[in-house]
């Protein structure tokens, strides 16, 4: 199913006493840098410090009383995973997280820290969804896939209403697309609140499926693709392909070097952290393949987790 | 002179048109760590990334007509020749700025961005007091110290206010101290507004001036003190060294690697840029060293603007 504007508005209505609303900033150097007025919606303020948690805190509390208690599950090593695990807490229910053995040490210190149950996998997708498959057959966890679910896709379209409510003029949003769940909930609230707003996606040049399936007309996924935005590696499903087709005017990639520059200028000039995937939508902006000169632009600023250690400059 | 209430209240209303009003945050992890409710005053999303902009604003637009057209001037090679320079260009005035000759060619290019007039010297305080001397004769520009002048001290005291206005209930006020302009106008603002509110200063261990100086009665300066608080290298005027003996509670000296896991934490979890000067402050949290438990905590992020290239971990 397709989640209309309906269920993004009671999506917010159901983790509004859960989730921040982050705000919406300006930067007077980033305005000048890149020639448009830039609002940038500050997710990485979030909870769990990304948009994650609104589309994982909407499917938690979604559920009936009778299928939250047998728990949810997941596999996931990213944002995901820590959304998913501290939504389940305050639902006060089991979050079972399949993560691959290999995963970063400081992603499995934060889902157990949220109280998250790890089940460790071999680093294969084939192992992930055997080792889901038996969590789920053990539990009867209710599965809440990072993207291909509508309860999270509503979940995420929230950020593009509150960003439009503080920003009302806007003329484009811009959001960055991996698996498509973020694009797909902010297509739908922008497209669905506001005649003719421009949607835009930004994607590593690297990770570039959402741009080859949206030109093909079919999901063409991307095969070990390799970028510093790390939360974009995953690609189209069927279901957000179908939305972003609908609604999304273009894709847009990002090469890995405008990625960090982009990055790096939005540390230096607006003082925030945000993570790579984040700055690929303002790369859109960095770049110039598209012409957005003077216009009033929103960017879903999707996160800011990154390691302070392996920094790409 | 001391400025009062009044003076801070005053230049309030003369900046207000120019500088930002940086939002009020609070981070669930950091109350945790720390064991106290925190509200961080972000001034590093203040104009020129730092809190210099209040006070080089108050003392620039307190000029009359006559004496600023002949500009201003410092010497400076840190956030306040920045914030002079930039207060100027929107007066529409020169600003002269003596820099030592091996200042990093960012923070050149920061003041010469911002329209200020760089006389470069030999790196010693005879020689850029010596320089400074020769730019006043040629030009009569008017003098905006860092710290030791009351238009400057008055003007950094708005942050204060404002985080008063926020957050009226606070218990305690930290604020970094360096030269003492910030902590200055912060224990004026702070103690005058609110009967019984304990002002705290944040030193780095390793620049301990103003601690020794409150211990001992008197003016004892720090010699070529290193740390990576770089804006709190330099020592208390007798100015400041008066108002903080009258109205600061104490001052905290923190360690190196206080100040550097502090920052670390701030930017993983709170998501915000904030430069190791700034950090002293939450060391002050992070370290223990006083009783704040479950108190109200309002701390002045003094800063943002940090060399990327060399963080310090």
């Amino acid at each position: 199913m397709t989640p209309t504007l309906q269920d993004v508005l009671q999506a917010a209505k159901r983790i509004q006493p859960y989730a921040n609303r982050p705000p919406v900033m300006t930067n007077h150097s980033l305005n000048q840098r890149v020639g448009a007025e830039v609002h940038l919606k500050c997710e990485n303020f979030q909870k769990v410090g990304a948009f994650k948690f609104r589309g994982a805190c909407n499917a938690v509390f979604s559920l009936s009383d009778a299928e939250a208690a047998r728990g949810v599950c997941t596999h996931s090593s990213g944002n995901h995973a820590q959304a998913l695990a501290l939504a389940a807490q305050l639902r006060g229910i089991a979050a079972h997280i399949v993560m691959p053995e290999n995963a970063p040490q400081v992603k499995k210190d934060a889902v157990a820290g949220y109280g998250g149950q790890i089940t460790y996998c071999a680093p294969t997708l084939e192992a992930r969804e055997a080792t889901l498959r038996r969590v789920v057959e053990r539990t009867g966890a209710a599965v809440v896939h990072p993207y291909d679910d509508e309860r999270v896709i509503a979940g995420q379209g929230t950020a593009a209403l509150e960003l439009l409510a503080d920003v009302p003029d806007l003329d484009v949003i811009i959001a960055p697309v991996g698996g498509g769940g973020l694009l797909s909930g902010t297509s739908i609230a922008a497209t669905e609140t506001k005649k003719g707003i421009r949607v835009i996606g930004a994607e590593p040049e690297m990770a570039d499926d959402a741009f080859r399936s949206l030109q093909a007309g079919k999901v063409l996924p991307s095969e070990n693709p390799k970028t510093i935005a790390d939360g974009l590696l995953t690609s189209l499903s069927e279901r957000t392909f179908s939305i972003l087709q609908k609604r999304v005017e273009q894709i847009v990639t990002v090469g890995e070097q405008g990625i960090a520059q982009a990055m790096k200028f939005v540390w230096e000039r607006a003082k925030i952290v945000i993570e790579p995937s984040a700055a690929v939508a303002i790369g859109v902006l960095w770049e110039k393949k598209i012409d957005l000169t003077r216009l009033k632009v929103g960017v879903i600023l999707s996160g800011g987790n990154v390691d302070l250690g392996k920094l790409p400059w």
